[in-house]
């Protein structure tokens, strides 16, 4: 295992209720996360006496195999035909970003603009597209909402029960990922599904905008302070950014969160759950906002 | 649920073996898919006596909700700052594509230079960022690779329990995603990791295409139409795309596909194969490569 792809975090463990104590279990413990890093690739191009480099794209992953998979999205987009269309990858580390160059052989045809066609000048995904770590958190909504938000720990158990009720899609196919927004009562506001997990929750924050929609408007409004999100999966950056767009203190996921989810949530004063099944869970940060007593 | 979520298909599920007959069971059933279709979000900005249009992305979703995944895109990528900037969506289905057109206010600041510098021109989601499905598909390799490959259902079903014994990161995280590359006898060449289940496969088809690395060289090349591709997870359309761009004919996954993964894998000739996990699983299409006789 290669020690930069995990990330090693303090959590609390919450798990089983102690009738003694009339408190829910909970324990300090180490926990490991996946490391999710932005990676940039760069390619270099042009004839022996006119070299050009041109910045391709920036991916959200995890660190390891950084030059495989440069090589590989260049192949599987077909900007390159083979592999010795590639002189060489340089893959360095400049100041926290990660940076693969991939230098073609010389006379290689590759034409920019092409790419420029080719790809839109945006990013569907949330993540790629963008130029740094920086930019992407600077992107987020910076209006502090202060808040003395307290929730029981006994109600985040029930909500993964209340949502796979409402995921008639996935019942169906196995093959969706799901948003749910709640209200601090516990009772479910709405439901989104999308094979895209980012679609998902676009599709759930979106419903909150909406004017058309009133009944849902009067029931939550952005900023989406007094509201629990819970994803039917794993919590990556890019839905941890979105949520904090949205106003969201409280996000739970019913899988694992990545490193750089946890780093966003911490920034973003956020409180984030992972691993919520069972009755149990795992607090990454913000516990000062569930309470552990047996209500 | 909306109709339009979920598509209907023909599938051969495999399941326990029957030695009365030396053979696996099958039978032929109907399965629904998550629906998997492209988006495009235009924006309609400027003075009221100056409106512009601009192609603002092109996503992979599921139908349903489009106008509010648009609303919401907008918003939690920070091109709109609230939802009365929106004048009015428009959603419409135009030769196949689905398009919504988002109206801003007369008069709402947008600067489609800032999006241009804000996102790189390109993507490495490997979906987003393409104008339409057409050209998606014109993308991958059209080389035909004749075979007669033929591999036995019970070597399928040992697969996953290959891969999970070298998923090391995810076996401590919960967090990560993965590909793997067999060849016909069922021996893993190599397994990649990632929170990216596109740059688990893009490292993977890398590693082929990485001269440095000598002894793999030996053992898998591109096109890879003599191995199996394992996925960890679900089958999107643009890990079958990236599967046919390097030639792979077999592909498996431990989850669900979508409907458009099994639209292209159709079209591209390909074996795939769903929900390969406790010794069963279904096949989507190219069942004559899949021996069902026990050995």
């Amino acid at each position: 295992m290669q020690s930069s792809s995990v990330a090693s975090v303090q959590i609390l463990k919450i798990t089983s209720p102690d009738s003694d104590k009339n408190s829910f279990a909970s324990n300090s413990a180490e926990d490991l996360l996946a490391v999710e890093e932005p990676l940039e690739i760069r390619i270099v191009y042009g004839d022996e006496n006119n070299r050009q480099q041109k910045n391709i794209s920036v991916t959200m992953c995890t660190p390891g195999h950084d030059e495989e998979l440069a090589a590989g999205f260049l192949f599987t987009e077909g900007l390159i035909k083979k592999k010795e269309d590639i002189l060489r990858c340089n893959s360095l580390s400049e100041s926290g970003n990660n940076i693969v160059t991939v230098e073609l052989q010389p006379g290689i045809s590759f034409d920019p603009q092409k790419i420029e066609r080719h790809f839109y000048t945006s990013s569907s995904c949330g993540v790629c597209g963008k130029s740094s770590i920086s930019a992407v958190k600077n992107i987020f909504n910076k209006t502090e909402v202060k808040d003395d938000i307290k929730i029981n720990a006994s109600l985040l158990t029930t909500l993964p029960e209340l949502l796979r009720k409402q995921q008639e899609v996935f019942e169906h196919t196995g093959g969706l990922h799901a948003s749910a927004l709640f209200d601090l009562d516990g009772s479910l506001l709405i439901t989104r599904e999308d094979v895209g997990r980012h679609n998902a929750l676009d599709k759930l924050i979106g419903a909150t905008l909406q004017a058309v929609n009133k009944p849902l408007k009067r029931l939550a409004e952005i900023p989406l302070h007094k509201h629990i999100l819970l994803l039917s999966g794993r919590a990556s950056f890019e839905l941890i950014q979105k949520a904090a767009m949205a106003g969201i203190k409280i996000v739970c996921a019913v899988g694992a969160p990545s490193s750089l989810a946890v780093e966003l949530a911490k920034e973003t004063d956020m409180t984030l759950v992972g691993f919520l099944r069972d009755g149990r869970f795992n607090i990454y940060c913000g516990e000062q906002r569930i309470n552990k007593t047996l209500m």
